[in-house]
């Protein structure tokens, strides 16, 4: 049987010697665990209670279900509108991935944007598989996109809003999160694309804004020195964003109407990179 | 085609008179039109941001497709184990509910516990249909849940943490929420069943805990004058919860070992129901 961290913590309150005084005690056994065997915690049966993200194109896989059988699934055919459901385990011997004839995975911060995406189809004119992260995406998305992209060759693009915290979704997609920088090879996709909203499209594209908070500028500054932004591209996007002291959430394309985003937006970020 | 509340907003961004300030006045303008016209703001093809609801279990259902086709799906042959996500618009000419021999509907809290019940089976042993909330249950899954109440004639019960949040979230399904009082006769299912973690299961079960926070006995007070809660059951363990000024999350069961939940805590809540 499988149990989540908070589970384990409260298994030991049963126990009368050896018991852990606080869950922070309890987690951090999990990742030293991780570190020393080089197994993941999945391996040990420990599971995430974070959900998976939801997924639509055109990608048939295998999951093994808890029953034991073997369950065939299109990601484009055999579900509803709302997508297929990624697990807590996305290991081979629970998920199998078979085949997808997509030019590139489209991975989308909000659910706004990935129910705007479906319905105008974009997955299946752009032949590509849309993935909604939910925000910052759990440890089973970030590695079925990093399974996806290994095994099936597929490249990944994040589309995200413009500010410091979004920015942060797509580092974590392709480089990791620094809470889980010992299992990154496991997790990242270093060749990730970022299509989302920058400093430079608000401006190009006229876009309507927030203004930035003292928190969003503390963490634009705390960029400034992350290793995961040290290139020209995202030096040059962040300090733009701080001069020009404005955000952008990528629902604002609906400025200029709802099909702008794949009819103008996608293509013409997504072109000069070889995925459309 | 549908949009989302801040798509509206921006859309009007693009217009030259008749803009709207502040995404507050579009947000208002959608509610008014509600209660004017007495109908659902998915009338108006205006969708929610939140995303819905997984369900598992024997549950089948038919979907009209973005692209017009009829998709039938049961919810425990035709899904993987992160089961079924509702989509944001559960309207009739969207999903028709085909049939079911659940005895009850479980709409569980949080993930870590429906991926529990999920792998203990408890949807085939107890012959019911799980469903995880996310926290707040979003429009569409309360809208769900009532007319699988209504038409299918399938009881629901609410399995929560137990603290003044999780109250609410019980409050929600049975009642609505305040804001949407207008319509709450399409989303509130009155008949709900609280089968969560309440302060005399902390006694009766000795379950780990922690110490309210003020923002807890602020919420407590406020439940105790909310007519959602007038009545005996509610104000006997909010007042108790408040004595033993304790609060306890639906995963501090596993205190006892995984299966304890399924075999003895849940068979113990709903029994005396008549659910089991």
């Amino acid at each position: 049987k499988s149990s989540t961290l908070r589970e384990m913590y409260y298994i030991s309150e049963g126990w009368d010697i050896a018991k852990f005084h606080a869950q922070e005690e309890s987690n951090l056994l999990a990742e030293d665990l991780e570190v020393i065997t080089q197994l993941l915690r999945e391996d040990f049966k420990l599971r995430p209670e974070e959900s998976g993200a939801s997924v639509i194109g055109n990608l048939t896989l295998e999951e093994i279900t808890r029953n034991g059988d073997r369950k065939r699934i299109n990601c484009r055919d055999d579900v509803g509108d709302a997508g297929y459901t990624i697990p807590y385990n996305v290991e081979k011997e629970k998920v199998k991935l078979v085949e997808s004839d997509a030019k590139f995975i489209l991975a989308i911060e909000t659910g706004g944007m990935f129910d705007r995406l479906v319905e105008n189809g974009f997955d299946e004119d752009a032949k590509c598989i849309l993935v909604h992260l939910k925000g910052q995406p759990s440890r089973s998305t970030r590695r079925l996109l990093k399974r996806l992209n290994e095994e099936l060759k597929i490249n990944v693009a994040t589309f995200t809003d413009g500010d410091p915290w979004s920015f942060r979704i797509h580092a974590s997609v392709a480089y990791g999160a620094i809470k889980t920088a010992h299992i990154s090879e496991y997790l990242a996709t270093p060749t990730a694309e970022f299509v989302g909203i920058t400093a430079s499209d608000i401006l190009n594209y006229d876009l309507p804004t927030d203004a930035l908070t003292p928190r969003d500028i503390g963490a634009l500054n705390a960029e400034m020195t992350d290793p995961r932004f040290n290139d020209e591209f995202w030096r040059n996007e962040i300090q733009a964003m701080l001069q020009i002291n404005k955000k952008a959430e990528q629902q604002a394309l609906a400025k200029y109407g709802l099909d702008y985003v794949t009819d103008t937006y996608l293509p013409e970020k997504l072109g000069p990179l070889g995925l459309m």
